[in-house]
C-alpha cells in the first residue's frame, strides 16, 4: 500500500484499485487495518446530520447547533472553552499553531510528530514558514530533559534561531503510546516557565482517555494544555475535528481573530450546521470515548495474538489503538497477498523483518481481528 | 444582518440569535433570502452520503466513488478533465489560482470578484502573497478593452509590477449577471494571446448554464476556460465543490502536484468518499442544473414583483438567482422587522434608498417569494 | 526607457546599453533625470564609509557606529526612537508594515502608493499575503473622508474582509505633492481612533521637510506617525534607509522582535558599520536636508522653465523634487533622441500628449537643468 | 559573546559594549576571532567603490559594471553563468533555493547546514514554508548513503511528505571541513538521478578552493553544482555576495524571473553599481582566493599551536579557516577575560571542556595568532 496517489492525476480516467477493500457494500470480513480512517462514519453521526438537514438557518456558524458548541464542550471539559470546528486534523493542528506562532518563530515537537512527518508541510504553510524544531524520544513521548535542552539551545542561538513560540505534543502519540497526565503536566510546566503555550494534537485523544480512564479535563487543561486539536473523524465522525481553546491568559489574545484564520484558509463552512452536528453527536453519551474504548480493545486483542507468535516483535507498548509489530518479511507479504490492508513503516536499521502498523477502529469486530490473527498463525 | 461573528469568540458561551430563521424544524414560510447557502442540502445528496456510509474503503480518495469522478465529470463536460473535490468555494478558487500563479505573480480579476472582496484574503494566502489586480466594470462583466489595458499597463511596469499569471472570471458574476459564451470566449482569447491561463469562479455556474441554456462544455472550456471552480454547495450539496482542470497544455504541468496543495492546506479528506458522493449526486439526472433553474425562476418571480413596485430600482439585470434592488430605507427596515433575511450592500453614492441582495435557492418555494412580495407591496 | 531588465537573464553575456548615460567618468552635462537614484553617493557618505573601514568590530550591529544610531536619530527627531538600518526603501517599507499587520490583515493606502505599484509585490511577501486596500485621491494625498469610508466599508465586511491593521501614507507623495502637517495629523487621528497605527513611507521625506521648512519631529511623530521608512539613498547615501519606530504604546510591542524580521529576510548586514556610517553622515550638519533642498530647487527651476512652454501641462503642483509634465508626443521623442533620460508614465485617458517624470537630485546642477530646458525650448 | 542583540531594542538609547574590540581605530593586536565578518573590507574593494562613485548611471543594474558581471564570472568559472548580486549570504542562499523549490516542496541538507541553523528561518520565509529535511553526518560532509536513504524515505511518504526539490550542500562546511571534488560529484550525481538540482552554499567557497588548489570550475559546476551562493563578504567585500547560476537545463527555466524574486524581497539595489564593483574587485587578480589562502594559513597556524597544547582537542580536521577546539573550561574563561573574541559552541555530551570556534580572516596577522597562542600556552 502506498499513501494517496489517487488524486495525483496520472493521465487517464480510470484508476485501478490498489488491492484494498472497497466495500460500499458491507464486507464479510473487514480486512483493512490501514488506518482508523478507512472506516465509515458512526450511524449516530449520520443520523445527527440528517436531523440537521431541515429548514433555512444562518450560515457560517450562525445556527443553533453551532452556537451550542462552546457550552457543550465546556460541559464535557468542565471549563470555559472556545470551539472552532474544522474538517481535518491537519487543518486543526495547523490553524491552532498558526494562532500561537509568529511567522519568524518556531514550534518544538517530537521527531515522530504527525505535524512534522505526515501533513505535507501544512503547519509550515499555515504558519507562513515558521519552523518545526524536533526533539528525539524513545517511543514518541517527549522527555522533560530533552525539552529543557531544546529550549536552552534555541535561546542560545539568539537572532540566528527562530524563537520557540509553542510546544506541540501528541496524545496518544504516533507510536501508540500514551502520556500519563503527570508526565504531560511536567512538560507543560517547563513550557509555561518559558512563556511557551502548549498545543496538544488530539487526533486520537479519545483513545488516550479511554486508556487512562481519566476525565477529558484531566487529560488536557488540568495538565496544562492550552489548545487542543480535538479528533472526531478517527473515532466515528464523517469528517469533523475541532480546535478547542481552553480560555486562559495565554489563549485569550488569539480567540478574537481565530475565525479569520479559518475563513482565510477556506475552512469556514457556509452550511456549518453539518460540521457541528457531527461533533455534538460524538459527545452525546460519551460516544467518542466508547468508540475508542472498543478500538483500543481490538488493538489489545491483536497484541495478545501477536505475543503468541514467536516471529513477532512489538517495539512499543500498545496503549491506544495503534499496533506496531515487526514480522518476518515473508509473513508480511503473505498478509498482503491475503488481502489484509496495513502500512509498512520504515524498519529500524539492524532489525530483521518488516515493521508494519495495524489500526483497528470502532468499526472493527472481534471476528475481523481473529481472521487477521488466524492468517498470521497459519 | 452582519456576516459571521458566531465563531468570533466573544467571551461567553451562549450567543443569542441574530433574528434570522433558525429552523431545524421546517419553517412555515421560509423568510431567509440572505444567501443560497442558508438552505439545507438536497435530499438526493443526503441519500447518496448515506449509501456511501458502508464498509471500509481506502482513504484520501482511494475509493470507488472518488476514482469515478474524472470519468463522470468528463462525461458531463464532454472532455478530459482532472477533478479535485474540496469543501468550500474559497478553497476551490484559492487552490486553483495557487497552481497557476507564482508567489511573485498576479491575477487579473474584476473589481467585484468574490476572490477580491469576500474571501478574507484566502487567495493571497494560498498564492503566498501574489497580488490581485482589479479592473473596473459596469455590472461585474469584464470588458475586453479593460482587459487589454490591464495587461498592457502591467507589462510596462517591468520588474516593479508582479507579472499577470492568471485571469480569473466569475460566472454568474457577483452582480447576478451572466457572460454570453462569445463574450467569455473573447476574454479568454486575449488572455491566451498573452500566455495567461483562465480560471472561472463557478460558484454559481449552474445558475449561469440554466440561464443560458447551453451545455456545460459551451459554458467553460469551449469558450477557453482552463480551470473551473465547480460550485456544488449553493445548488444543493451539503458542502462540496471541485476544482476541475480541463486537460490541455496550459493545465497539464500543474496536475501532478495539485493533490499536494490540497493536502498542505488541510483540505484532503481522509474519508473522501463522502465528498465525492455529494458531487456525483448533483450530476445525476442534471440535478445541479434543475435545482438552479428553480432558483433562477424564483429570482425572476421576485424581479417581476419588484417591477410592480414604484419605489424599487433594479440596478442590474437579474440573470441568475441573485436579485439586487434599491428600496426605500424605511421599507428595508420594515422587511427586517418582519423577519425577512437578506444582506444590505454598500449603496452607491448619490442614490437614495438602500441596496439589498435577495437570493432564492432550490429550497425556496413560490409561497415564500409571494410572502416576501406581499410584505413589500403592503 | 524601461525599468530593470538588466538582471532578467536574456541568454547572452553582453547586454547593450539602453541609451542612458553610463558615466563612470563624470559626464559634461548630466542628462539623466530618470530618478534621483541614478546619481552617485554623496562624497561625505563615501568618506564616512572609508573611515569606518578600520579594525575588527562586532558584527550584526555590535559596533560603535550602529550602537549610536538610536541616540543620534533621537536627537534629530527629538524623541525616543528605535532605528533599524536596511539597504532599500522596499525593505524598509515591507519590514515596517510586516511588524504591524497580521498575515490575515490589511493595509490602507493611496492608490498611487509605491508599496502598491512599484515594489514587485514586496509588501505582500513580507506580510505573508496581507492585502493592500487602496483609496482614490486627486494628487496622491489621501483625504480624510476617503479614509473614513475605507475604514467603514472594511469593518462592515466582517470576516469576509481582512481587517485594517495599518495606514500607510507617503511623504512626499508619488505625485510630488506634500502633505501639510495638519492634514497628515488629521489622517493619523482618524486611524488612531480606529486603533490603526500609521506608517509613513519617507523615501523622500527629506524633500518634504525641505519644502515645508518644519522640523523632522513636526513632519512625523508630532503629526501622529508611528513608524517611518527613513529614506537615505535618494538624498545622497550609497544604499541606506532605516526603519524608525517612534517609541509609543502602538510600536513598543513590536520592537523586541523586529531584528528577527530583518535577519529572516536576509537584510541584517554582518558588517553593519558600513550601513550605519552612511546614515550618520547624512544626519551630520543636516546633509540630508541640504541635499534635498538643492534637488527641490532644481525641480522648481524645471517647473519654471516648463511654465514658459506653451505645450507643457503640469497636472500636479511640484512640491518636492519630482516634476510630472505632459508634453507633446513629438517633443518627448526628441528629448529621448537627444539623450535625456526620464520615464514615461501612463497618460490619463482623454489627454493629448505624453506624461513624463523628471527627477533632479543633489547631484543635478543648474547647467544640467538649463540644458534640458534649452532642448525643450528649441 | 552572544549573537546579535544590538538591534533588539532594549528600551534605552545607549547600549554598552559587550567586551569585543571596537576598533574604528586600528588595534595593536587584533583579538577578535569571532568570525571572518568582524573584519573590515579589503582596501581594493573600497577603492573600487570609490571609483564607481562618479556620474549618473542607470539604476537597478543598468550600469556598465553590473552589465559586465556575467562575462567576468563566466571567465573565472569557465562557463556560461547568470550572476545576481545580493548583499548577504542569507539572501543569496534563500533566493537561490526559492527559485528551485515549490512552496509545497522540500530541501535536503546536512544537519549542520547554515540554512538550517543560523539564518533565523530565512530559507523557509523565501520558500514560503517549504521544508528543510536534514541528514546526519560526522563532520558536516554529507555521505552518499545518507543522501540515498533520505531521498528514498521521502519518496515513500507519498503525499504526506513534501517532495525533495533541491539538495543544498555547503563548501567549506560549517565544521571547517572541505569536500573533495569527487565526493561532491558523487552527491550531485545521486541528486541529478532523482531530478533534484544542487545548490552550493559557498559562503566560504574561496577557502575551500584555496585548500583544494583546484579551479573554481572544478569546485562547482564540473562536480555537478547547478547554482552557487558565491561568498564575497567573508573574503574581503564590504557586503557583497552573488547567486551564480550555471546555465543548464535545470537552471534555465528559473533565470527569467529570478530578478523579480530579488526585487520582491527588497534586495534589488537602485545604485547597483556599488554591489557589482565589490564583486569585480574580488575577482581581480584572484584577490578572493589570495585573501582566503591567507586566512587558511592563519587557521593552520592556530591548529599547529593548539596541537602543542595537552588540554586541547580538535574534533574536526581544519581545512578552511574555521578552527573548532575543545579547551578546558577555565582556559576558555581566561581567554575571554584577556579580551579575545570567539563563540562558544554547544559542547557534545560526555565531553569535558568547552567547544569554541576561532575564525581568522584576510585581516588576521601572524602576530595576532601568536598573541592568541601565547595566551593559551600561558
Amino acid at each position: 500500500m502506498t499513501t494517496g496517489g489517487r488524486f495525483s492525476y496520472a493521465g487517464e480516467w480510470a484508476v485501478t484499485a490498489t488491492g484494498t477493500e472497497d466495500g460500499l457494500v458491507t464486507d464479510e470480513i473487514r480486512k483493512n487495518f490501514a488506518s482508523d480512517n478507512v472506516s465509515p462514519a458512526c450511524p449516530a453521526v449520520m443520523d445527527a446530520m440528517m436531523r440537521a438537514n431541515a429548514g433555512n438557518v444562518g450560515s457560517y456558524g450562525d445556527d443553533a447547533l453551532s452556537r451550542s458548541l462552546n457550552a457543550r464542550f465546556g460541559e464535557v471539559f468542565e471549563t470555559e472553552v472556545a470551539v472552532f470546528p474544522v474538517v481535518t486534523g491537519t487543518a486543526a493542528n495547523s490553524l491552532a499553531l498558526s494562532s500561537l506562532v509568529a511567522p519568524y518563530g518556531a514550534v518544538l515537537c517530537d521527531q515522530s510528530a504527525h505535524i512534522n512527518n505526515d501533513e505535507g508541510g501544512a503547519p509550515e504553510f499555515f504558519m507562513h514558514g515558521a519552523k518545526l524544531v524536533t526533539l528525539p524520544s524513545a517511543d514518541g513521548r517527549m522527555e522533560a530533559e530533552a525539552l529543557r535542552t531544546g529550549l536552552r539551545v534555541n535561546a542560545e542561538g539568539g537572532i540566528l534561531k527562530p524563537p520557540i513560540h509553542a510546544l506541540s505534543l501528541t496524545q496518544a502519540t504516533e507510536w501508540g503510546t500514551v502520556y500519563a497526565p503527570k508526565d504531560l503536566a511536567a512538560l507543560c510546566e517547563i513550557a509555561h516557565e518559558h512563556d511557551v503555550p502548549v498545543h496538544l494534537d488530539g487526533s486520537r485523544l479519545s483513545n488516550a482517555i479511554a486508556h487512562l480512564g481519566c476525565t477529558p479535563a484531566e487529560a488536557t487543561w488540568k495538565a496544562g494544555v492550552d489548545v487542543l486539536s480535538f479528533g472526531g473523524t478517527k473515532c466515528g465522525a464523517m469528517a469533523a475535528e475541532a480546535v478547542v481553546f481552553f480560555v486562559n491568559d495565554r489563549t485569550r489574545p488569539v480567540l478574537k481573530d481565530f475565525e479569520r484564520r479559518i475563513k482565510r484558509s477556506g475552512h469556514l463552512w457556509s452550511k456549518a450546521r453539518f460540521l457541528s452536528a457531527q461533533l455534538l453527536a460524538l459527545l452525546e453519551d460519551d460516544l467518542w470515548l466508547k468508540n475508542s474504548a472498543h478500538a483500543n480493545a481490538m488493538a489489545q486483542r491483536i497484541v495478545e495474538g501477536l505475543r503468541r507468535h514467536a516471529g513477532a516483535q512489538l517495539p512499543f507498548e500498545t496503549q491506544g489503538n495503534e499496533v506496531f509489530v515487526i514480522l518476518p518479511d515473508r509473513l508480511v507479504e503473505e498478509l498482503e497477498a491475503a488481502g489484509f490492508g496495513f502500512y509498512r513503516w520504515p524498519t529500524p536499521e539492524g532489525v530483521s523483518g518488516t515493521l508494519i502498523r495495524l489500526v483497528p477502529s470502532f468499526h472493527t469486530r472481534i471476528e475481523d481481528v481473529d481472521a487477521l490473527l488466524a492468517e498470521i498463525a497459519a
